[in-house]
């Protein structure tokens, strides 16, 4: 099977001008197939203030109401999507933007949990993602460029983690390809100390990472991200990387850089 | 040859839930090959007020300076093209949302005439198009949601006339297919008075036209449309139409309605 390199890239290297333009010049160059999936940033909070736009709360959980969902569907589809694939183009690269409405690649569920609406969040699972669409796009040449939104199939977009996406289509994609899921952010990867970028933990297993966890060395944001990760794992991904947005390349020419998590 | 319908939508009824909902409805319809090509409506002015950017006008002329642009890729490639995408997707028709960026569908060259910098607005001929693109779109099923903006193929996103994009598309697929160009609107179609809805003009033709443009009867905004209807046919396109929204299928199903310009 031929590989292929599913890579997250998040807010902080989006927000930033220049990083995102060497991220891109990076990214352009991994040969073969590949996807990227982009988050948020802070643009949407910063457009939805400007629009007087307020974040909904209930029980200390952002809601996605009418309005929010507005914005991040100007915000993730529009302005960061289609600038990504235009510098994308640039680069030689044939990026083709998508939301998972588009060519209904990610029908979700809206979520609703007991007591609380969460307004329009989309909950997805692999088995429902349109696969042989994205197949054909990936072995047509194209470089898809999804943001982080769904639909529920009735006409109505929703918001869904970028994370979640990321390991959503690895999974998915599992049985077609060789799938390497590269999760990108600000930090070297996994860190035993998360003041010192030298503490690196170069691999997790599901063997070391219950000890990780109960140390409290993997806590908060990260727990979501490994869970989602080792889930992958088990279910044909071939292998997830976490590391800095600033490696990519070494990753994808196999040395070491970040944490490699396998089973 | 195949037939493909390129229908135009523009901001009347984009605007408004309701008329876009119907007229989606009538276009998810349409047998066989489509493509739909959308305008942007009020909501780019009235996202560009809440953020307060201003319209900037040299010599009585619209310039789209960055945050202009900002705001229709927000609008138009975001909530515009992707609110359609996720309806049409409840429809069964299997859209897929585009900009002249992805896939490199639509290359441009950035406006600059004589001492006036129009600003980030691109112009573009039917040959630059990448019909091959469109071609693989359409044959595996997809219909095409083409919103108003293309790229210099330098990293920048442009600002393109939504008319002129589907034009372009039709002349640049006109050796591809039967191509039928519908501009769907608020009016019945060309009138000889534009207060009255029953004097329309069902026909028009190269001869007939340069007397209608002589009298005023074709004037203002008309007229570069109807320039470009024109040219499309001499360059292959079959037929363009300029209809009420509400019209649709009588064009598709070969009934009289709007009016119908042909060599």
């Amino acid at each position: 099977m031929e590989t292929l390199y599913i890579v997250k890239i998040g807010g902080n290297v989006i927000d930033d001008e220049n990083k995102l333009k060497l991220f891109l010049n990076d990214f352009s160059q991994i040969p073969g197939l590949k996807l990227l999936v982009h988050g948020g940033g802070k643009i949407a909070t910063e457009v939805s203030k400007a629009l007087g736009i307020e974040p909904q709360l209930v029980d200390g959980r952002r809601i996605t109401d009418a309005g929010s969902l507005r914005v991040v569907t100007m915000v993730y589809a529009g302005l960061i999507n289609k600038n990504i694939v235009a510098q994308l183009q640039a680069l030689q690269c044939n990026a083709l933007g998508l939301t998972g409405a588009d060519a209904n690649l990610i029908p979700a569920k809206k979520r609703q949990v007991a007591a609380i609406d969460y307004g329009f969040v989309g909950d997805i699972e692999a088995a429902a993602v349109n696969a042989p669409g994205l197949q054909l796009f990936l072995n047509q040449g194209f470089t898809p460029v999804v943001a982080p939104l769904t639909h529920d199939k009735a006409g109505n977009l929703l918001n869904t983690n970028a994370d979640t996406i990321a390991s959503t289509l690895a999974v998915a994609l599992a049985s077609l390809y060789q799938v390497s899921l590269i999760y990108c952010f600000e930090k070297k990867g996994v860190l035993q100390n998360v003041q010192d970028e030298k503490s690196l933990i170069p691999e997790i297993t599901p063997a070391t990472y219950p000890d990780l966890r109960a140390n409290g060395i993997i806590a908060q944001g990260m727990i979501p991200k490994m869970d989602n990760a080792l889930q992958a794992l088990e279910q044909g991904v071939k292998a997830v990387h976490i590391a800095h947005a600033d490696d990519l390349l070494l990753i994808t020419q196999q040395q070491l850089a970040g944490t490699v998590l396998h089973l």
